[in-house]
């Protein structure tokens, strides 16, 4: 089975744990069945393997979730590189030419589906199931037996209820009045799962965007209309059908359907007494105490703290301010700010907590507006200052005055504590330049 | 009127804002009629001021607490420092002993009364009654009336239900049902307020310690025996009156009683919607959003993050652990820790932010077992390394290897970013050495 996952941007519903460059799929915070933690995008990579092990899955994708990817799912899984964000529909055209430029046969069967549901095993033999039907009408879509009148998903109307039937109509996002009609007419929710043949795919994209060739289709990416699968393929198509899936399916994607699936009630240095229904994630290293505090979500970060009744928490991104990221996951390994801060003259300074993976380094760089402090706490490495080459270790300390070229390359893990002090601290300041790592 | 105000030690009771070294009588949590935050010391001394000008007030305290007395209540105060805790006994004989020092002669009234209080200008008027009638007994303390059946104070029998009255009996702790019947006797709350004649426990204190002089009673403190006020004198004395009073008097000792008294429901860097009940109080730099909790507290600081049910905080003290405070106010300035963080192999790191205020300095000093590096990020300051002065200011950096004698004065606000690295990184690695600082 050839599987596209799609990896979603990030929002702010699951502030302070999500932000801008961390979603929610990438967070670990499930049990596996081994003991350890486990985030959705990897719950679902073991599953699929598990129920289909001969699968090739493929990530769609944007380049700054490639890191994560990568750290959580290892070096195996295709990822599909998005090099900007657009909408659905480039997503999975980018996706369907990778495989082709894999391998991919026009007449294999291909499955998209999103990254994040919370499923079981049985989702995944559904999707085999679709991978068998595929082509049998140009599109085979998943209906999800609805549980609740929902207002936040769109409907697929079968013509009958077998297992596999002709669809007769789509609602979109409808009243729940409306919802409720639909769900005893026999509607199933849409759970924006797709498959089809390969070379069904490659033809809409040739002739919508004149090529079905990856790399030129990857060029020309930023160029493509923003338009969503389902408005450029699913509207357009008549032969369309629907296989049913009873199974659970959950959507995770506030605070108060993320923790009912969460089987740990405090994760991190924290502590709870007397709390009924309250989930705590601490990821800051001081201490958290929750007493008798009920039906809520305590969650802390570099980001922020919330603390919110379960019920309130839908409402959340209507809170939640733009902010810089103050926790990121990067290809080199990752960083934290522990301080920042604006001076009454109007300089700023910046205190962040740098990690860098063993052989990894920071990109040969200088910058114009901020001198930069390290404090190397942890590790070996290999500093380059102005293109001499230089052992750090703990205790070592490297003064980057505005102007110096610089990069670091870690040998073992390597912890740095960096001061930036300027009057623009943005990662916009930043002049990459050439280094040859051997 | 001489005032002696108490000013006791730091307890759990309202982590994560007080802490092994600040304590609750100097959280700046109440509004000042001006629109400023005051503490509960401030509000004390600013209402002593109004009531009664002529006031000389000295706290009697431990050496730790002397930065945040002149911090918060200026230079002019009377400060009386016990060179470790004993018990109210002995740092009652030592202020009184300060007092007669600094002239008070054996025939004035002195008024002894805790500092954290919560009460009104009522309550000062009654203190002036209380320096009025010392003397007509030989002990007069201030009896309160109750206003619920409370198991946590101490009650005063009286013999009568006049303003002033003998004193029939003690009653300590009583149960619920005991109180009820005190009560129903006319009981009224041991306020723990005494006022005597200087003369009456210099006496005392000649006869329990040998002298009464200030200087030798310092030199010998540590060897005090440590016996409370009321054991040491109230219980041995039979002229004894009591004042009533009938006024607002509020032990603010616990986050619900405490956040009873505050006006501002949410301070710091905080946002509650649709919270009924529940203040919130965010001392750390990153955002803190409640959403929908009701009779909370919830409160963080660099010691940690607490959510706590209203009637639950009174437990508090049994929950938090025993850890470095995070946050202190020194006779320099300030520090704030930013992150501790034990390596894998047992070295450690720490990173302070340091704000020195100007004309202050850090004394002249060296470790054994640590590395500091300096990033100066803020102000201009004279740092002296083995001996060597030298200005520094943002943007310099300065490391300082274990057995460099180094020392920092401000010359104006000065910032530090100070990154610790050693094995052992405790306030123990000190030698102090002497330095002429002119």
């Amino acid at each position: 089975m050839n599987i596209i996952l799609l990896s979603g941007g990030s929002g702010k519903r699951l502030w302070p744990l999500s932000n801008e460059v961390r979603s929610k799929q990438f967070l670990k915070i499930f049990n596996n069945t081994d003991g350890t933690k486990e985030s959705m995008a990897m719950r679902m990579y073991r599953m699929i393997q598990e129920v289909a092990p001969e699968s090739t899955v493929t990530i769609a994708t944007s380049d700054n979730q490639v890191p994560q990817i990568k750290a959580q799912l290892g070096e195996d899984v295709g990822i599909s590189v998005e090099p900007m964000r657009r909408d659905t529909f480039p997503a999975i055209a980018l996706a369907a030419t990778y495989l082709a430029k894999n391998g991919v046969r026009n007449d294999e069967s291909v499955v998209v589906c999103p990254v994040d549901p919370f499923v079981e095993l049985d989702y995944f033999e559904c999707l085999k199931k679709l991978s068998l039907e595929a082509g049998k009408a140009n599109l085979t879509l998943m209906g999800i037996k609805p549980t609740y009148p929902s207002e936040k998903y769109g409907y697929i109307i079968p013509v009958s209820d077998e297992p596999v039937s002709a669809v007769s109509s789509f609602k979109e996002k409808p009243s729940f009045h409306a919802a409720e009609e639909y769900i005893r007419q026999g509607a199933l929710w849409n759970g924006g799962v797709f498959a089809f043949k390969l070379g069904y795919l490659l033809d809409i994209v040739s002739s919508r965007f004149g090529t079905c060739e990856h790399d030129t289709l990857y060029k020309r990416y930023g160029d493509l209309e923003k338009i969503s699968f389902d408005y450029a393929v699913v509207e357009q198509e008549s032969s369309i059908q629907v296989i049913r899936f009873e199974g659970q399916w959950k959507d995770l994607g506030t605070w108060n359907t993320l923790s009912e699936a969460m089987e740990e009630t405090v994760s991190g240095n924290a502590l709870a007494d007397g709390c009924e229904n309250t989930h705590v994630i601490n990821e800051l290293g001081i201490p958290l105490i929750t007493l008798g505090i009920n039906h809520a979500v305590v969650a802390a970060s570099p980001d922020g703290i919330l603390v919110a009744d379960k019920a309130r928490s839908p409402e959340l991104k209507n809170y939640v301010a733009d902010a810089r990221p103050m926790y990121e996951c990067r290809g080199w390994g990752e960083y934290k700010v522990l301080e920042y801060k604006i001076h009454e003259d109007e300089m700023n300074s910046l205190v962040k907590e740098l990690k860098i993976s063993p052989g990894e380094h920071i990109s040969y760089q200088r910058h114009r507006h901020r001198t930069e402090i390290w404090t190397f706490t942890e590790g070996n490495g290999e500093l380059i200052l102005d293109g001499v080459v230089k052992p750090v270790t703990r205790g070592d300390v490297a003064v980057i005055t505005p102007g110096m070229k610089h990069a670091i390359k870690a040998i073992s893990e390597l912890h740095i504590i960096e001061v930036q002090i300027g009057d623009e601290l943005t990662e916009d300041d930043i002049e990459r330049l050439d280094w040859d790592w051997k």
